[in-house]
């Protein structure tokens, strides 16, 4: 899945409108566009970007920034806030077992704007480990969820990344990182799909670079992968 | 404001499709809903209704539930998710304004599905304090924000509150809560309205109920109200 996958994997479900309406949602989602800039990524005529747009902002569903581009509206957000518990309500039940599992902190990462939030963490109870409150922003050019928001979704800060790297995580589903964002550190993370294939959010396993040798994907990459899959099952 | 409130007041666009799009996305935000259910609340026959849900759910907006009825789906919280920041970061500096003038524990809460949660906090440094983590999922039957989301949204949980209490937070702007939830912890939450209208967050103070007497919304209603309509106003 290449850095245009939401644009070109756009189903279709025979309603003109609604079709073009979701793909001005899902480009304006990925980052702020101006009328060009929408016309340009979503391939419509200049007047219907700006026909659906408009349309869009007067429902609150995109608003509009101080430079003039769309952006994310609050009654979109609000929206999407009634749904996010089921991601997560579906992902502690199987984060818990991965904690257990492999005796390191586990995160859900979703992408919010130009960072990564952590959305539900387990930890194990005692011990030297990695915190992440729920809540928590990250980076995107650091880390190894932000390799997979990186490598899957075409996010600006995917240029911190080589292309190569970036090819790996494709290719294997996994993102490492040691020692990166802090000293002693190691994380490693699978990107969750849910059943439209659109990659929704980053499950990583973190904690103590030394327990994690020879490297984190050898460590716990099946049992990572396999968790991230059941979670995108479910959603 | 009503009840119905979401449903009478949704605006127009020209662009009739969209505009009934957005009906149905949220009508299924406030509940899940099956398709006489969906029907019924949107006012629209039956088989548009259920080309419309169909059409959204092709593209991941939302999702069956097991009892098949429609729910708001991951790509749609996904792309929520993408626009919450925006929200937070515009409170964050209203809410440590707030903080730092009364003293007390400042909290945002956004309704997510049948729970409340809380997405920005700002408490202050020491003291005798409430404290909220971000992520943390409240109930909507007690509490001020529950009684502020009850108000103003048309969720199950409002008949947990009276009519004339639900009434009078519309009345005033202003709902309390007095050692309900906790022990000696008093709440005054008021409701925050994006420039469309929408109701999409309620803004809290939270503290030792000695602290807010004689009661929280005399103490510091005005100042609450106050925050709660800037906020507002940049959304």
């Amino acid at each position: 899945m290449g850095q245009q996958e939401i644009i070109d994997d756009s189903p279709e479900s025979g309603i003109k409108v609604l079709d073009r309406t979701v793909l001005v949602l899902n480009v304006i989602a990925e980052q702020p566009r101006s009328l060009a800039e929408l016309a340009a990524a979503t391939d419509l005529p200049r007047a219907t970007a700006h026909r659906l747009a408009s349309a869009l902002e007067v429902h609150g569903m995109l608003a509009r920034s101080r430079d003039n581009r769309w952006t994310i509206g609050a009654r979109l957000a609000s929206l999407g806030a009634r749904g996010a518990d089921t991601l997560i309500d579906t992902a502690v039940p199987i984060m818990t077992e991965l904690m257990e599992r492999t005796g390191e902190s586990v995160q859900l990462y979703r992408l919010t704007g130009t960072t990564r939030t952590c959305v539900a963490s387990q930890e194990p109870q005692s011990g030297l480990k990695n915190v992440v409150p729920v809540g928590t922003r990250m980076p995107l050019n650091a880390g190894s969820a932000a390799r997979v928001f990186a490598a899957y979704l075409p996010i600006a800060s995917a240029d911190a990344f080589s292309r190569e790297e970036l090819d790996h995580v494709r290719a294997t589903g996994l993102a490492e990182s040691v020692g990166e964002r802090e000293l002693g550190l190691a994380s490693l993370s699978s990107p969750v799909f849910d059943s439209n294939g659109s990659m929704i959010a980053a499950l990583s396993i973190s904690g103590v670079a030394e327990r994690l040798k020879p490297h984190p994907a050898a460590m716990w990459g099946t049992e990572l992968i396999d968790a991230a899959e059941r979670l995108g099952a479910l959603l």
